[in-house]
């Protein structure tokens, strides 16, 4: 019998694998090992290594999109929502670099796996930021010159960057700062502008 | 005796062999065949796959930075500097799909790789958009409030991301109009601001 606990346990434990041996020089015996089943358990629950690297991006980015439409239920001003959906990302990789780094290094690691897998909850997740984009066009808050796809994608890469760069170690300086200062880098971009309220 | 060509062709083709094949299904074989040469002279010229793709990435960059390098010669606006430096990024980029989907994918399948790799040119790409940055705001026409360092890994993390999505065919509209939209929301950032020339 199937149980979402034995799931969940397999997945976190392919994670502290994936992260320390890399995704392509694991072994799903190892994965099985750090979960504490038996190997042949682990296909109860995944078709083979690439599906449980899947299901681990997709958790994650599930996961991440649920506790970001909690946290904007109430956020009604564009801006804040920007600043809120980055901020719940950030604390989300946060929590776990073991995770992050999965997430950012691993999974890019085979373009063909990228084509082929169902990126949907990805798909999803720039849709979020693309939507808040929008919403900030029509209420006048956002400027219309931006195509909100491209927008999303770049608002992306840039959080996701530099998730990567502290999940790889290289960067000491808190994630939060890092975090404000790209919002709003976003927000209000490079050049000066007058003083106007 | 080691000819500079001979090393050229190897890089192209294993660009070509990785980008096909993915890095990690890749045998070092079949870039000796796709260059037409032995498979003993590729370990002339490198120490093994995981050198062969270091160097197509240093390579890479250095020649990007050269290219960048000479358009920026005469440019002293930051802000154009900014805009030249993406322009000649995706410009690059734009030349072979290949070597896009080689850097902004198969580059980052190890996290062990990346770390233990010496990564001193992407330093420097990275150091010149965190100096361009730096100089726009001794100018005064960049905002004081912005790290360099962070701003750099945004910007690049932006740029790097529209790449990928173009390297992976999802995106059918053109590389430049990714990037005048990428530099523009950098420069100008989301929030409409009130006209004032």
């Amino acid at each position: 019998m199937a149980q979402p606990d034995k799931r969940r346990r397999i997945l976190d434990a392919a994670v502290k694998v994936f992260a320390q041996f890399g995704f392509y020089n694991s072994k799903v015996s190892q994965v099985a090992k750090e979960a504490g089943v038996a190997d042949g358990t682990i296909y109860l629950y995944f078709k083979n290594k690439e599906d449980i690297l899947v299901q681990v991006f997709i958790d994650s980015i599930s996961e991440i999109l649920r506790r970001q439409e909690e946290a904007l239920v109430d956020v009604t001003d564009p801006v804040e929502r920007l600043a809120t959906f980055a901020r719940v990302h950030f604390d989300a990789v946060a929590e776990s670099r073991a995770l992050a780094e999965v997430i950012t290094v691993e999974l890019r690691q085979s373009s063909k796996f990228m084509r082929n897998t169902n990126m949907k909850p990805f798909g999803r997740y720039l849709g979020e930021i693309a939507q808040i984009v929008e919403e900030g066009q029509q209420q006048g808050r956002f400027s219309p010159n931006v195509n909100p796809r491209i927008a999303a994608r770049a608002f992306f890469g840039a959080i996701d960057e530099l998730a990567l760069e502290w999940a790889m170690g290289r960067r000491q300086s808190s994630l939060k700062d890092a975090c404000a200062q790209t919002v709003d880098l976003f927000l209000s971009g490079l050049v000066t502008r007058p003083q106007a309220n």
